[in-house]
């Protein structure tokens, strides 16, 4: 299938999730999956499922309702293109290939039933081709309605895989039916989970992991509470779970969860699905989680398109930003090599020795014209906005938000007030941004001449350049910028003499 | 020189100006110049004219040290990829080869001194390929250091070029050289002015002419300085002159002049500036006169790719847009068609019937999407941003910002606030908005499915739309669609109804 992006320019995921079904149609263009529409709705598959693991006729036609919305968008889509998953409610539904049957004939496209394994693998796909590669292992939870799936995994392979009976909807139905909440019915709900997870808790410390992502609705929502109440930023922690499970056990019915950033139709499910994260953070030990939009979807659509590749993530997304952006690489490249072999010099000046110092300054240094295809003037202000706003494939929020920062600063004016305000050491992205420039500065003339041997020297507030005799005075342009540069860093406190 | 754009990927033009020094380095990139860097000094060549018409060393010495600045950066570039215009001061300076001959020798490339005549082509090559096209005749007018120059044209065709020997370097050096100010200097100013008028307004009257446009610093620095008085839009208007002069004549030497907008170094020559501009005024009967950033440079630009075209540049530029942002340009076709066919049913309901409705509304359809290829969350807003900030040739300002309107407004919430605050008619912007968001609606499914056909009937705050009998059931995400819409219109009190 690795020719799909030839064959189709459209292709289409849809996930049969137990509590919600989705959709994601993308075009794929040079091998990068580009997002057309979402929809997805809540459909509460599980929640139908009858004590015989019938799915009843009324959950059967809400998911036909939905599908048949979904069906108008892919009806042209030729067969391949499309592919459709279901999972929990589905592999556990007895009449499933009824609904299977009327489903594919509303679509137009088969329904795979996949296993919890293979889900797994599918999730760990998205998340992996979504976020920064790391060294090490990265854990992956998604708490869907009916089962919860675990992945330990290294950059693309993922190493293992589990799958539990247990999700938010089946959980809501087995311990809060009626909607009443209470100390005693929450305390089952996480033995439950804590007992399911026992089964599997050993093998996954043993492979242990340096972070945890969670996919899924649940824990998306759960972050997004924590957050609301400012006690985190999107992430689910270990605090930020028990101060809402205290919240949560104060209300007598899920009528009264109208916690802020909390949307009215998660409430019915709110308490199971707190009580089964906080079991898996109290069985994996976990004190942090960050969170993973659509990873199932994503990794059906990657693996769609079958890339399983072993690149670094980053490294992809920046080509392929700086190739939508026509970015003169050359230049980038000569302005990324003077930036780093400046921040050699010095690194132990102002103590730029860590791994993401050069990472960051060597991406900043890619990427810092992006914003010159909008247009010219102001043109470090476009690119500082594309790279806050893109789906940049394998950078965290915080990478994003650093890099805009550098490329915004690249020119003119430096904004200490917008360094001040990152979350970050303004000290050290300054520094940062003052190499840049001088990479920057020194290849103004885009390869044009030859450029000498620099030798740069650092101190607290003062960074001192060293041209070779006579060099300067040949090279008016190149003296001109530094002059002027150092008035722009004298507004900042650094003096910049040039010698 | 037609396949200049393979040749060179760099390309840069210098204009010798009398008051200034500029260069513009560009990439070619399709037929599109995209600039990479803009550099200006202000030299003022012509103040170095002696009574003999010779330049002084000093003049000379001050537009060398420019050039070698300038020299660095085109050091590389072929023959053919630069071309450098003089304008007056070196038309009339006798030693001008002493100078040329040095220039040549720092820059490496021929230094052209072209006719007024030529300069006036060139200037209104720039224009035209930067300001919307429009039917009817386009006045031009640059007010240079020592000429001004005036074209009449249409399109991209001059009908007519002249050239007088009047600038604000020189009429600063014939009646404002100790830098006093008094209304007699002024009134000979703007006599003399006047007097080198007659022997062209006839001729210029003769052809007409639908809209005035400024080139050069002195038309942009008076126009800035009526904005920042809130006289006026950064346009020059006849009142905001009338004020300007009285405003300027209570002071007694050009060192007072301290008019907010007004950049120090433009002091000296505001006086003799602001006497020409009035005396064009009055010998033309102007009202109005828009600003044109960097005409002759561009224009240069646009000559040495050899672009002459006759085709819309507006529709050129959306074209580049599209496809720089890879938009559906299939699906873009769908609903600008359905978009306009909307339009004319309800045109005379709404009062949409005027040209420029039928052209925003389609440009609307055309672009809606170019913020996908940031990202598919908040894309409404991105494509928003890169529309208002791009330099989008053949558009004017208030083009762009409704443009970028109506492409915030495409989906979810319509922002009335931001489109009261626009710059037009709400009413109208809102209608044409809601027609575009009908089109997209209904073109959801992007061409897979026959689409039947709808009849529109508006009133006042509403919009009934008539599908055939029995199609919204058979299609029920169209009808979902235009459920949800009606809820976001109601917002906006207006009722959607659909029949």
């Amino acid at each position: 299938m690795s020719n799909v992006q030839e064959q189709f320019p459209l292709i289409a995921a849809i996930d049969l999730g137990s509590n919600s079904f989705h959709m994601v149609l993308a075009r794929v263009d040079q091998g990068e999956i580009r997002i057309l529409e979402r929809l997805g709705e809540k459909v509460q598959l599980a929640a139908g499922l009858d004590e015989r693991r019938h799915l009843t006729e009324e959950a059967m036609q809400r998911g036909l309702d939905c599908l048949a919305r979904f069906a108008q968008l892919i009806h042209g889509l030729p067969q391949g293109a499309v592919r459709i998953v279901g999972t929990n409610a589905l592999r556990v539904a007895r009449n499933r290939n009824l609904f299977i049957r009327r489903a594919e004939a509303l679509l137009g496209h088969p329904v795979e039933v996949v296993a919890g394994i293979e889900e797994a693998r599918l999730i760990y796909l998205g998340v992996s081709h979504t976020f920064p590669d790391m060294n090490g292992n990265r854990l992956v939870a998604d708490i869907g309605g009916g089962s919860t799936e675990f992945v330990i995994g290294q950059r693309f392979e993922p190493l293992t895989q589990e799958s539990l009976q247990m999700g938010c909807v089946s959980f809501t139905k087995q311990f809060f039916a009626d909607g009443r909440i209470s100390t005693a019915r929450y305390a089952e709900a996480y033995t439950a989970a804590r007992l399911e997870l026992m089964s599997i808790e050993t093998g996954l410390r043993r492979h242990g992991w340096q972070e945890a992502v969670g996919a899924s609705g649940t824990i998306r929502a759960i972050g997004q509470v924590i957050q609301a109440a400012q006690r985190g930023n999107g992430e689910v922690n270990a605090e930020g779970l028990d101060w809402l499970k205290r919240r949560l056990l104060k209300l007598d019915s899920v009528e009264q969860i109208d916690f802020e950033g909390l949307k009215p139709d998660r409430r019915p499910i709110f308490p199971a699905g707190l009580a089964i994260l906080e079991a898996i953070f109290d069985a994996l030990g976990l004190q942090h989680m960050t969170h993973s939009e659509g990873a199932l979807r994503e990794g059906v659509l990657y693996d769609l398109i079958g890339r399983h590749s072993h690149e670094d993530v980053r490294e992809r997304t920046l080509s392929a930003l700086m190739e939508r952006y026509h970015v003169d690489q050359e230049q980038a490249e000569r302005v990324k090599t003077k930036a780093l072999s400046a921040l050699e010099q010095v690194a132990g000046a102002w103590k730029l020795d860590q791994d993401w110092h050069r990472e960051l300054l060597g991406w900043a240094a890619r990427v810092h014209e992006v914003g010159l295809d909008i247009a010219h003037y102001h043109y470090h202000k476009h690119g500082a906005y594309l790279i806050e706003h893109s789906d940049l494939a394998g950078f965290s929020r915080q990478d994003q938000l650093h890099l805009a920062l550098l490329v915004r600063g690249h020119r003119r004016n430096i904004p200490l007030d917008k360094f001040q305000e990152a979350d970050g050491d303004t000290d050290t992205l300054v520094r940062l941004c003052i190499l840049l420039r001088f990479a920057i500065l020194f290849h103004h003339i885009r390869g044009t001449q030859e450029m000498p041997r620099v030798r740069l020297e650092a101190g607290e507030r003062h960074l001192d350049l060293h041209f070779p005799e006579g060099w300067l005075a040949a090279n008016p342009l190149t003296r001109a910028d530094f002059a002027q540069e150092a008035d722009w860093l004298k507004r900042i406190e650094y003096r910049l003499s040039v010698h």
